[in-house]
């Protein structure tokens, strides 16, 4: 099959809406790209990969270990500071901490999201790989279903993301789109970015929050705001298409969790996030 | 059979060993108690309870909803600091920070524990309830195994903790105190605290980082440090023991995850935790 050229790490279309500009130690300027929402706000995810690009350059090590994100307010497309801080640096880990603001019409700032996260270099772990968990079953990538497969689901507002993302869910997880929920709180597909990128540790940032909501295959429609999302990053990912379960067993009291579990080409449970979400009240 | 008087919430020794005095706005005087040590180190969940007391007194909501904690240098018993900062105020949900401090040699500073949470009001919750999870299956509480019960496991340093909680393990996931473990990354057990106070949120946080690591199941002994623990606590738990079930599923390049569920008396999934930690080398 013809496949149109790929972008490769660093020159693409997810590493340009996530650039970051240092303007003073420890302060980035960003543009948040109005091509990564979804129903009313910016995806989470791509914030979560922007963040973790600045703290990549303000750290000494390169790479996600893990990040606790709890987010305050909805982004909104247009500029953005990020403000960082170093707050441990050791050996094999360092400790770092990070504000997303935008401008109010004051010209006040608002923060949007607070960032701790530690880093390590994922290139000096050791082998070993005990993992007991298995990747999801699911069909091969042809027999998932993505927007151009079937009737587009109704999500009110903003889809401009899922033009950037190459994302095939199992077909048992798609009943929200025809109004026939399966009731369970889980989400399958097939992931990778639209310009064929390849996943890296701040791709995979965005990975743990660009499927749809358990909660839609739940009958709940409608928004489901990140109260908190920690993301651990365990192994650079193998090139190709990566694989996306999301499952929520505790959907109580107004609020859920989402589980999401990334698992790469070569079978590697590559990121493993918790969020706790606010539920929609559809 | 009979029982001493149980301590109640406020009255009771975890309530002493947790309690914080308001120094200057936002910055709180701690005692870190030696009673709640475990091989090299005070407990992380007993911090964690600690800076969770002093973030409720410091926010306008009174109960932890998700607390994200990045352990940044192991705690020694003796005198702290905790410093918090309010980092956004809603009218349903409160963010913020806390750091918690001990002091150097030379009297300077050193964190701790830094961390980032989200408060709300749990009694203000609606009702609905739709847990898919379910409680683990372990036998009853009188059949389950205690310090008292048969050989004390080889752990080296301090345990003190251990006369402070009133843990029960399922026989199943005992193996490692007799140099058999089930090479299952599963602990489950009973817990309560010695004393008999109820539990609360704060004694959730506690609870969720009580039981041994469950590498010790994996055949893996010695300290396993936390990285980052991340706690969401969905209800307020009723009176009674309180089961736990920890587990791990990729334990690889050095590092594990452990999932814990605690469930109260009424089979409520009262707190949910995920935490990175370092595997032991043994």
């Amino acid at each position: 099959m013809a496949q149109a050229v790929q972008a490769s790490i660093g020159d693409s279309e997810f590493d340009r809406d996530t650039a970051v500009t240092l303007r003073a130690p420890g302060v980035y300027d960003a543009e948040l790209s109005a091509g990564w929402t979804i129903i009313s706000a910016v995806n989470g995810g791509y914030l979560l990969a922007l963040l973790g690009r600045a703290l990549g350059d303000a750290l000494p090590h390169p790479d996600p270990f893990t990040v606790s994100a709890h987010y305050l307010s909805a982004s909104q497309p247009g500029p953005a500071v990020i403000r960082t801080s170093v707050v441990r640096t050791g050996r094999t880990l360092s400790t770092g901490q990070a504000s997303l603001l935008q401008y109010g019409e004051d010209g006040a700032e608002i923060e949007r999201i607070r960032v701790l996260a530690t880093y390590g270099d994922l290139d000096t772990l050791p082998d070993d790989v005990r993992t007991t968990a298995k990747p999801p079953v699911m069909p091969a990538i042809q027999d998932c279903l993505g927007p151009s497969d079937g009737p587009a689901p109704k999500i009110p507002g903003s889809s401009a993301i899922t033009d950037r993302l190459n994302i095939k869910l199992d077909p048992a997880t798609v009943g929200w789109v025809v109004g026939a929920p399966s009731g369970k709180g889980e989400m399958r597909g097939w992931f990778s970015l639209a310009d064929g990128r390849d996943a890296d540790p701040f791709s995979l940032l965005l990975t743990v929050d660009a499927l749809p909501p358990t909660s839609f295959e739940l009958g709940l429609k409608g928004w489901t705001p990140t109260v908190e999302l920690t993301t651990h990053i365990r192994c650079r990912p193998a090139p190709g298409p990566l694989r996306v379960s999301i499952a929520t067993r505790n959907l109580a009291g107004g609020f859920l969790e989402e589980d999401a579990e990334v698992w790469d080409s070569a079978d590697r449970l590559v990121a493993q996030s918790r969020q706790l979400a606010k539920a929609p009240r559809g």
